[in-house]
């Protein structure tokens, strides 16, 4: 059997988008419904394949073009290079998932100092024939034999120059003539050939261009971006011309089903009388809007607007299309399912419920937990000031504040209470603190995958990267002649990369208003909140949120979360408790350890009150302390110069000088394999004892004020279950001792968190003594991979990801064959030694979208994350329970 | 079915030392063997595990002893407690691993104020009754009701003190009947009633207090030191009483079927007339030579010489015996196959080969790697200094230096050149750099878990620890009135715990010697030969050593080793190239780099130049560097504050201050989890290519002259195939390079080390890419575990150690649950992929004698250790691939 590597429009379908692409897909399909599409054919993603892996084409490929070329002629009754009446077609790429602007296409290929004569005479449009030639020189010279396009311009710009205008219309036939010999002169200056005049050669030739276009390095970098598979390769469409370029009766525009921005119906679109589609995305001239078609050619608009019912019809949801008219007669030149932002795809998918096109099932299929996390940062409101410039919107959000442009400026300003915005050339770890200090980063160089880029979306913090147009120098940046000088207050947004001089007024999220109650009734939270609801009834996993305090917790459940998933005891331990964490450190004594511990524990005590209150029905898992105690002390390097510089200079503070000692004893190369978590509670006599108990009396004063609390004890850190059965077997005395001293009894499970490689690879052991999981998947990353966050994500990330060691950085989303696989482990096996063992985790990656779902097909009880990603949980922990995965099906 | 408790020795066999443990399972095999064993039964270790268990004797025990004590009296005529002709009995414990001293023995039992005059009548000799009911007031008011012992010893030493005697023989009737008043006496005082008079009481008490004693702290301590599960439990032999004490015709000794200290053939042992066998092992009188019982009861010696030989036939190996003499019949306590020192246990596994008794693979199982480590220390001669003092021996080796207490002296003592000796109290994490720097270390307090010992055995370092004697203060330390001061030379032995003030002169092991070519023709190095050679012949696994110079890879070869595992690059870059290596680190533009890697390039080359010749003919696996460049650095504290106290008070040199930038630049929180390994040769441009270079420009050099090298290309620290593929894409282009550059094509093979967990989990695609794997199993401990060694070793493994989390650490001995799981995952996916993949393990664990079983166990190719450890690991490896994985079959 050999393989088929070209397609005629009438052989395909949309379901061939891996073989046609998505625009060769859709071609066939149109083609299919009977819509007006010009004749063509698509050669295969495969075909692409082949070249790209043995830099030839395959031996059938050229014999299946000619047989399938011949097919067109006879259909269209014209024949390639003809010189009565040629055949002209495009050449136009199309890979699987759309990479707009990313990849090649040539138009009236076919036309040669021959056929354009043929053309000419059957056009009756001699004007027209010499600008479709100067296109396709222009294009092929540009695409397929890699000539400068400005050469091209600076030709067009002076003859334009000659004729003394500015718009192309204005060149008459004699102009483009000797356009169209300049620019033979300039393809022969660049190329060291003739422009090629046999027509089989230029159809060659742009089918291979568009190929190699796959590779080019901007769509590398795009795939990168956007996570596209690199292996897929292109289709290519060739396709028998039309043209909106043969005078004023013809015309090309771009339409959609709805609009895109808001979801509402209606005719929404663009459309350019005498132009090819090249002239709309170039915006060499004004588009008018897509109903003003309605006067100029009222019977194309008739029809295209009964085309855009049977798309949508057919394809259930919006589309964009673009069209032809040629003299009065309407082409469909591509469509597909339009993109839209995220608050319309929340409206559009409830819409097409409510017109009983699709299911609420479909519809949540149809948003992202992307999309809505996107709609939960807050936005710029509408402003009059206009942008200074844009950047790269690499981190989402908007910030506001002064510009520094050193990360020492930033921690000291910020420390002082001012808000400031980093502004760096680009950025390297000596930054680090200053991005952690500051509202939002800016930078001029570097794109997606930059240290800035990476560093700041693992913070969460908003940032525009690679804006290329400001000018850093030291203590200002200048843009075309502004300049903003340091302490100067700036805005950004990163979620569209616009840069502002000035503070512009930051608008709250409406739907997280909703969650908190302060908004309703219109249509974006009555979508989103039919969508979450219906997830809600789908999803098995349960979503819990991380929260340290009572406000936390109480936020958290406005924001649907049904239990607290990890609460961390250790910020308990800061602000003015350091000095009793201090003694308790310090302690060389029982009875000083003691006394810090008794100190300690009333604090705790309240602590778990307010959480248990807030959560009251409803899980809370504490996890016990896990850090290092050393982290509670001042950092090592900085006491040793303070102390070292009093003794070179007089008399350092005694207290300086026992605390560095003690700061020296307790030092680790390497504290996050250090002595910490459970460790830390088996060597600190009473330090686990007293959280328990703190824990124990906090949930029966809670019960006696007539609440319900449900405390989860969680031992972060096991890697063996005799450490945790140890820690269990102390918790059970404690927890047994505060019933009998308070005549309350809440019941109280005792589990550990799955962070270490060793605790997943004997969960069967560990579940023998735990009565859950939760997975700590931050640490069992770290682990798991060998590197520390702090340390490789600024250092080595955007190396791996330019090399695509990395498709997405581990910590945003779960690498599954690694640590994933220790997760279906850990659950398999815990799960046959304990068939009811509770399973969650509570690590970042709770609240990433393509985590859930394979949290969900691992066989988890629940998710928990932060409070803001709750919704998002909620939303894709439904997707993931729908039948297919939620995976898109249009 | 009712479970059996109480067997008697006409029911046991030696394969029951799980039930009966050691001493009764013997017992029952003399007996079954027609040998002169009292009669006696044997209460099972199961009825001991459900004693402690539930704190009570199970229903069913008391019973069954009533049966056996019936058919016992039965037996022997006699009744327990018989006011005519009384049975006596001794109550002795017997766990399955000999705990010497460790536990319980109550002998006389069933004399009382009654029988004492019936045995007197029945004996007719009262002296010996009187004694034996002192004896046995004495021993049970101890071991039973622990009545201090030295309560029972003043009272007799008054007693001799009266009748002006040092010797117990002095004491007549009439003081024995005195002294057991006083033993009474002595006995309520503390019980607070009086000495039980029911001779079954006697009985059931002394079974429940030997098997209290299993739970002994001393007991404990001891099964974790010797590595006894905790679980096991004890049994209780009773047996029917045989006297050595009753006249100058009886007697009591212990006897060696050869010389456990050398081998030799022959009668060894002690005698000791009138005596019970507590009076050896107390060593109030001198014993005799066994050989002078010839003189004094030649038929009895007859029948012992009859009986060793008996038993050395049966047993097929040297046996220890106790016995005693009742009025010149012979009788046998006790027989074992007998404890020997390291020597005697080659040497007698081969005689016993010569001699026909056991073939070559049964002398294999009775010799161990541990043994042949202990072979190979260095130890002090033999000495006229007598040792000052003795502690524990924790680490092996013999050391000697000048005693220095605190770690910053011995740093600098040894910084100038000074061998020294580190004596503290105790060690904590502080004293680690004076660890380092010292020979050995000598502590006050702790036994072999303590942080002391924990870490120098992980550094390798002598030890002798826990030497209560001495008093350590200030600068000095002192033992019985010797004072030994700072600057003193001590000689301490790990292997014994002996310290000598002075020094000691140190000999050589004999068996490196035989390796080095310097000594033969000895029993035992003829011995260690025999057995090394039929282990080669036996093993699957290949033996290759860890080494990074030519001498050690010489020295290595002359211990057997088949090639180099792991030859370290990075150790290239110390000494005097650290100029360049930070001229490399500092590098600012990529011409300073490749200045910088071109001054490196033929130093590397001529490393691998000596190596591959000294290997010519076996493998070298050369690993491309691995730690993080700033370990080539200063450390920041330091160089901060001499910055910081320059700046205070002058002008700090600028080449400090542009240090101190780049090291902080540089600093990581975990190094460990940080840049280094592969990272560093995917962000670093040409480092590892220069290092390819190196190694495939040695390659070809020493191929040129003749020799034969077999260079193999290992990645350090890779976690996804896609970081192994980069490399090899670059390593295979300069290879190819260097080969048409030479005219010498080297096949050089290219793999990765596994010792990221993700590796091991992702093994399957990683052997895509790679050749062979070696396992880092230190890496792989740390990060499986999630611990640094570096930190928590000394930080917590000591109470890890003694709550039993560990019983070993996994450092030492490869934790097969979780780590050994990475292993057989990544042996099984990885042949899946590549069936012919060579696979070893390269980190410390592959000199290991426990984990080269389970290596062989998981399908490795070969193990790789230091140099010293490769006998070790070849007859470990031997072992291994024995029938039954070598394990003792006696």
């Amino acid at each position: 059997m050999t393989t088929k590597y070209v397609y005629d429009f009438a052989e395909g379908n949309r379901d061939l988008k891996d073989l046609l692409g998505g625009k060769g897909a859709n071609l066939a399909e149109m083609t299919r419904l009977g819509l007006p599409v010009p004749p063509g054919f698509t050669i295969t993603t495969e075909a692409c394949r082949a070249y790209l892996a043995d830099k030839r084409q395959p031996a059938e490929l050229a014999q299946e073009i000619d047989t399938h070329l011949r097919q067109l002629e006879a259909t269209m009754g014209k024949t390639l290079g003809d010189a009565d009446d040629p055949l002209l077609v495009s050449v136009r790429s199309g890979a699987k998932f759309s990479m707009p602007g990313m990849m090649e296409t040539v138009l009236n290929v076919g036309l040669t100092d021959v056929s354009v004569h043929g053309l000419a005479k059957r056009s009756g449009n001699e004007r027209f024939v010499w600008d479709s030639y100067r296109r396709l020189i222009q294009m092929f010279g540009k695409t397929v034999c890699g000539v400068p396009g400005e050469s091209f311009e600076h030709a067009i710009d002076s003859a334009k120059l000659h004729r003394g205008t500015t718009d192309d219309l204005d060149l008459d036939v004699d102009d483009l003539r000797e356009l169209v010999s300049a620019y033979k002169r300039i393809f022969k200056d660049h190329t060291g050939r003739d422009f090629p005049q046999e027509p089989r050669d230029q159809l060659e030739l742009a089918i291979l261009a568009v190929f190699d276009s796959w590779n080019a390095d901007r769509a590398v970098l795009y795939r990168r971006q956007e996570r596209i598979p690199a292996d897929l390769g292109t289709a290519v469409n060739v396709v028998a011309m039309v043209f909106g370029n043969t005078g004023s009766d013809s015309g090309t525009g771009v339409a959609f089903t709805r609009d895109p921005a808001t979801g509402a119906r209606g005719v929404y679109g663009d459309y350019l009388a005498n132009a090819q589609g090249e002239d709309v995305v170039a915006g060499i001239r004004n588009t008018v809007a897509l109903a003003d078609l309605e006067q100029l050619d009222p019977a194309s608009f008739a029809e295209l607007v009964r085309i855009m019912n049977v798309l949508e019809q057919h394809y259930r949801d919006l589309c964009d299309i673009e069209f032809t008219i040629e003299r009065g007669k309407l082409w469909m030149l591509q469509t597909r399912v339009g993109k839209r932002t995220a608050a319309a795809a929340f409206i559009i998918a409830t819409q097409l419920v409510d017109e009983g096109v699709i299911d609420l099932d479909e519809a949540l299929r149809r948003v992202t937990g992307g999309q809505l996390a996107h709609l939960m940062f807050p936005a710029f409101a509408a402003t009059q000031i206009r942008p200074l410039t844009r950047g790269i919107a690499a981190s989402p959000g908007a910030a506001v504040g002064r510009a520094v442009f050193d990360s020492a400026r930033a921690v000291q300003w910020a420390a002082e209470g001012e808000k400031v915005i980093l502004v760096r050339r680009e950025t390297n770890p000596d930054d680090l603190p200053g991005m952690i200090a500051a509202q939002g980063i800016l930078t001029n160089r570097g794109g997606k995958t930059s240290h800035a880029a990476v560093v700041a979306r693992g913070m969460g913090k908003t940032c525009v990267c690679g804006a290329d147009d400001i000018v850093v120098s030291k203590g200002q940046f200048t843009v075309d002649g502004t300049t903003v000088v340091e302490g100067d207050v700036i805005s950004i947004d990163g979620t569209t990369g616009r840069v502002y001089v000035g503070e512009v007024p930051v608008q709250a999220s409406p739907v997280v208003e909703y969650f908190e109650g302060h908004r309703s009734g219109e249509p974006l939270v009555l979508a989103v909140d039919r969508l979450l609801t219906h997830a809600d009834a789908q999803r098995r996993l349960a979503v819990r949120a991380n929260a340290d305090t009572g406000d936390d917790a109480a936020r958290a459940r406005r924001f649907g979360a049904q239990g607290i998933g990890l609460c961390r005891t250790e910020h308990m331990f800061l602000g003015d408790r350091r000095g009793l964490v201090e003694s308790l450190i310090l302690a060389s004594t029982a009875p000083e350890r003691e006394a810090a511990l008794a100190a300690l524990l009333p604090l705790q005590r309240a602590d778990f009150v307010t959480i248990l209150r807030a959560m009251s029905g409803l899980p809370v898992t504490i996890r016990l302390i896990d850090p290092p105690l050393h982290e509670f002390l001042p950092p090592l390097e900085e006491l040793a110069v303070q102390v070292a510089v009093a003794e070179a200079t007089g008399t350092p503070h005694p207290h300086d000088v026992a605390m560095l000692a003690a700061v020296k004893r307790m030092h680790e190369q390497n504290p996050m394999l250090g002595l910490r978590g459970v460790r830390l509670g088996l060597v600190i006599p009473g330090l686990f004892a007293m959280q328990v108990r703190a824990i124990a009396e906090a949930a029966a004063a809670v019960a006696r004020e007539g609440g319900d609390p449900h405390p989860e004890i969680m031992v972060p850190l096991v890697g063996a279950v005799q450490e945790l059965e140890a820690v269990r077997h102390e918790a059970l005395q404690v927890l047994r001792d505060v019933a009998a001293e308070t005549g309350v009894d809440v019941p109280t499970l005792i589990g550990t968190m799955i962070e270490v490689p060793r605790a997943a690879l004997t969960a069967g052991q560990i579940a023998e003594s735990a009565q859950f999981f939760s997975f700590g998947t931050n640490d069992l990353t770290q682990m798991g991979w060998g590197f520390s966050r702090d340390d490789v994500e600024g250092a080595f990330f955007t190396r791996y990801l330019e090399l695509g060691i990395f498709g997405v950085s581990p910590f945003e989303s779960l690498d599954r064959d690694g640590i994933g696989r220790l997760v279906r482990i850990a659950v398999d096996e815990g799960r046959a030694t304990r068939p009811d063992l509770k399973i969650g985790v509570c690590g970042e990656h709770g609240g990433d979208p393509d985590s859930v779902h394979f949290f969900h097909e691992a066989g988890l009880d629940y998710v928990s994350c932060s409070p803001f990603r709750v919704p998002v949980a909620r939303l894709e922990a439904g997707r993931a329970a729908l039948p297919d995965g939620g995976s898109d099906t249009r």
